[in-house]
């Protein structure tokens, strides 16, 4: 059974494969604490903004409820006609909850939502609360800027989850009249449309893994070929700004909004492993590359852009405006865990872990239900006449996209912890876990202990093995200079190489492997092609990224005025304030107007980034000058 | 006669006056080239594009013509109410060049327009095409984004403009008449509204100087007292969008919408010198000085956020995703220049020439006819998949506030050179001019010589005197460290200090004063706060800031590799190829991967930011890493 969100069928030519979610689970440490927050606190948080600002009685209505529509129109005209894919997210994330665990109440809550979108799905298999409610009813009249595919994407990934989780299908009925619904107007002999919004692409491609049914991988693959060809016209922000300006083929770099970008590029992967299509796989790796190398932030944060939410230009990353959706890092994890799954290269583990420990968690506050939308490296502490609370989180958003895409991302990232191939089992993220693999030589059970990521030794207790030999691959971070291992045996401590570990042999029950990932504080300089962080440092420790908040800093050295001291040397600290076992860093900066580090030897106080924001929102910065 | 725009009545509590225009002409040299320029290239130009675009067609529907409104909305449901004040901008430049010299041709073209305009009039005195045409025809529902008063405000300047020139009343009468319409609504005892967009302030202190009819100035400054207490609501970005989050006595510092705050402020300033309000005139210098001290680009750019084409934090002055609208460049000289007058302060001139000769003129090509909306400094030579020709100037914009806003500055631009008080006359820019002035004494002629902005000799020849003494006072720009002056009489060279100089004495007709401004290039360094620039340097000659474009740059080194080599001088040099008389800078670099300049000793070439993009664009900056 198939417990876990992208999960390639037996056909498709990826490299690894996913392990069946059940088999992996979060015991505890640094991220059982989040996946508890997040199934205890923020789900629940989510439903009640979901009630309040009526994404769910908008449904309602469309099932047939009396009462205003609340598409949140602004007084410029502007309504978010994509609602309903909030309520369809957060299902989604109840659903990979219930695979973890049995949860009562929350199965209840999800009966009744579920059971809303049930009956506001119209006789045809149409479903869209917004074109039922307030848009005319008649369906697919504005691809560009309607979201009807998206929304529907989004449906269906909750069947999916549902579906493969508790093998409840409810959802799955309404996901596939929907998607027949579609498919009737826009399948291989229809009308020619693509959503200007991508996303729906990986949602076809799981349903047809779920179903078998191949006319969705089908559809998902010529809306792929269709896009590029200037179907949705040019928009406010010209076609780049939903990848319709090249074919997707042929587009060289990532272009336009953030996270349309990279929704489509997933769906990419899925049709071209699903297809074996390596042309098209290629070209979602070229793009990923450049991505990586001349647009993505330290934190993994993607899209610097306000205005239209966009990649900028190469090396454009300015980190007092960078816009970074919390989404658009998401969906860089749900681009890189696909590329991984591909091509088994570790590097893009190495992103999924950036993005996770960094541009990911930022997103969402330490109390598990506030949250950003945008993610800058920089706050001044004396800003512009915003609105009040600007710079700090808030419980919702007009756009909601976000709370419910940290909810679901959250729900299933024990998936991102391992995976399996025909030759063994490779650990590509590091959290105490217990793990099971049927490969291809029998049935795997490893026990991970750790106190990662702030403690780089992880120790793998192999609980059960095949009497045969097999590999246990352990990834070493890209960030890390010294890596050593111990066992298993007497085997004694030794250099671990770049990239991973694989180790081949004949296990035993009981044996037991340690990687020492040596995380020493780090003072990274930045690219020298990125002009907005020039003559900056950061400070980084194992994945983690830190920042200093003015709360951290002298009251008579403002953050803007702070210098890095480079004659001494930054010391990581116990930061029990921020955290339980939480580690931050004692900057040496020189003081405010002093010339010599020598006569006030003044630290300032860095937290990991995604901790900020979590005091009083003053100043924040990433980068320090020099 | 008064002949100028922002003309103090007589009660007026202004430290300046301005010079009535026809007293005040540019007859050679850099600036006689760019009015010549505007008046025979872009103002025909400009009309032909609104003629094009509609707008002209717009006003005609209105007048009772059949077709369909042009309002350019696009898919995202955005529109452009407020095309009619294209129409008016470019009747105000025109007004302008008529009071400079008579032109058949286009004085038949604006008649044409203004009869159109004219009859486009509801009998009620209401004019606007876009709520007669498709808006409902019901006025003022909508305030915040419908831009009625700031349309209305854009047709009193140029019925302003036609009175003071040609005593042409037919755009007063119109412009009267919608202006009493508003009167009649938001009066004193009427209804309480402000609109989204200021501008119609300072338009309605012109009308009542016009025409002696003080309702006008009275509704001016009841506008500006409404605004600052929620009457606008938030819309998409917040009160502080349209300065309705503080009162504009109150607001400390400028916020939201750059173009929009700078033209309250114009407003206020006009308002508190008719009124001898020292409260509000303080509030505006307030706002203005933190202005130019922390928001201000080194090419007098202003507001550089494009989201909401705002001002950002302290300190936020990306070059690359500068915004800087041309417009808003424009409304600072605006705005520096009723603080001029207020005030006598020769810092407000300086202001107007680095926006000028910067900031402004960038938005206009080479040949008149081709625009920049916003007005970067750093254009990357490799950029994101941006619309074909993205970087590059355009003949027009769907919303098209620039290009007539620029013709209309341009027009009028003579009017700046110069003021007068009791004591004397007062020269704020240089140009090659005749300039007469009435003062207390008597009589003032004065011929003025120079090469500037090339050339910093400005050679005064006293044409025509009082028998009586007098004084002349002549700028000595900021920028200036070395300033000499000769004459008059057998006067020798002598140090000239800052701020301006002022010869009090009893001047001869024939007499020759003149001011030597040492213009060596200048290597400028950032205000280290300024984040986005740091370890950068910029060129600077005279009031002319430089870049350099890939074009001048050896093909083998990628402007974004270029370093500055700070061994080696800057050298002035002589730029054919741009222009006549054009002076350039020879950039000392050091090649890309080289740590020591003396192997090769590169050079690349800088031109005046205001002549960029005039040749292929590639890349462009201002700012050069060290």
């Amino acid at each position: 059974m198939s417990t876990s969100t992208v999960w390639p069928s037996a056909t498709a030519t990826s490299r690894l494969r996913p392990l069946e979610s059940p088999q992996l689970q979060i015991v505890d440490g640094f991220w059982a604490d989040r996946l508890r927050l997040n199934r205890e606190r923020t789900i629940p948080h989510g439903l009640d903004q979901i009630r309040r600002r009526g994404a769910l009685d908008n449904l309602g209505l469309a099932a047939g409820a009396q009462g205003d529509y609340q598409a949140l129109a602004d007084s410029a005209g502007f309504t978010f006609p994509f609602l309903d894919s909030d309520v369809y997210k957060w299902l989604e994330a109840v659903g990979w909850e219930l695979g973890r665990a049995a949860d009562s109440p929350l199965a209840t809550a999800a009966d009744e939502v579920i059971a809303i979108v049930a009956a506001a799905q119209r006789p045809d298999g149409y479903l869209n609360s917004y074109v039922q409610v307030v848009g005319g009813g008649t369906p697919h009249r504005d691809l560009a800027w309607g979201h009807e595919f998206y929304c529907v994407g989004h449906l269906i990934q909750a069947a999916v989850a549902w579906h493969r989780t508790v093998g409840d299908d409810r959802l799955l009925a309404v996901a596939v009249r929907a998607a027949d619904r579609i498919d009737d107007e826009f399948g291989p002999t229809g009308r020619s449309g693509v959503d200007g919004h991508p996303g729906i692409e990986m949602a076809l491609v799981e349903l047809t893994r779920v179903t078998g049914d191949r006319r969705y991988l089908t559809l998902a693959a010529r809306m792929l070929e269709l896009r590029g060809h200037g179907l949705l016209g040019h928009g406010r922000f010209g076609a780049q700004y939903w990848q319709d300006h090249q074919p997707v083929r042929q587009a060289a770099t990532v272009a336009g909004h953030a996270v349309r970008q990279l929704y489509l590029d997933c769906g990419a992967v899925d049709v071209a492993v699903e297809l074996d299509d390596h042309d098209l796989l290629a070209a979602v790796q070229r793009r990923w590359h450049d991505l990586v190398r001349t647009r993505t932030y330290l934190t993994g944060g993607m899209g610097s852009r306000h205005r239209d939410e966009a990649f900028g230009d190469p090396y454009e990353l300015p980190p007092d405006r960078a816009y970074a959706e919390t989404c658009a890092a998401i969906a860089s994890v749900m681009l890189a865990w696909r590329l991984l799954l591909a091509t088994g290269d570790a590097g893009y583990a190495d992103a999924i872990e950036r993005a996770m420990y960094n541009g990911v968690l930022a997103g969402i506050s330490l109390t598990g239900a506030r949250f950003f939308y945008t993610n800058p490296l920089q706050l001044r502490t004396l800003r512009a006449s915003d609105p009040p609370g600007h710079g700090e989180r808030v419980p919702w958003f007009p756009c909601a996209c976000c709370p419910p895409n940290l909810m679901r991302l959250l729900s299933s990232w024990q998936q991102y912890l391992a995976t399996s191939d025909n030759a063994g089992v490779q650990m590509h993220q590091y959290a105490t876990a217990d793990i099971q693999a049927d490969i291809a030589a029998g049935a795997v059970r490893l026990s991970v202990r750790t106190d990662y990521p702030w403690n780089g030794r992880v120790t793998v207790h192999i609980v059960q093995t095949p009497d045969q030999p097999w590999t246990l691959s352990l990834r070493v971070p890209q960030w890390c200079r010294s890596a050593t291992l111990i066992g298993p045996g007497g085997a004694g401590p030794r250099a671990a190489g770049e990239g991973s570990v694989a180790l081949s042999r004949h296990w035993q029950p009981g044996e037991t492997v340690i990687l020492d990932l040596d995380l020493p504080v780090r003072v990274t300089e930045p690219d020298p092609r990125i002009d907005a962080v020039r003559g900056c440092v950061a400070i980084e420790r194992g994945p983690l990224v830190y920042c200093i908040e003015s709360a951290d800093v002298a009251s008579d050295s403002p953050l803007e005025e702070l210098r890095w001291d480079p004659e001494r040397q930054p010391v990581a600290v116990a930061r029990p304030d921020i955290g339980d076992a939480v580690v931050g860093v004692n900057v040496p900066v020189v003081p405010p107007g002093s010339t010599d580090s020598s006569p006030a030897a003044t630290v300032a106080g860095a937290i990991p980034y995604f901790a900020w924001a979590n005091r009083r929102v003053q100043g924040m910065r990433v980068w320090i000058p020099r």
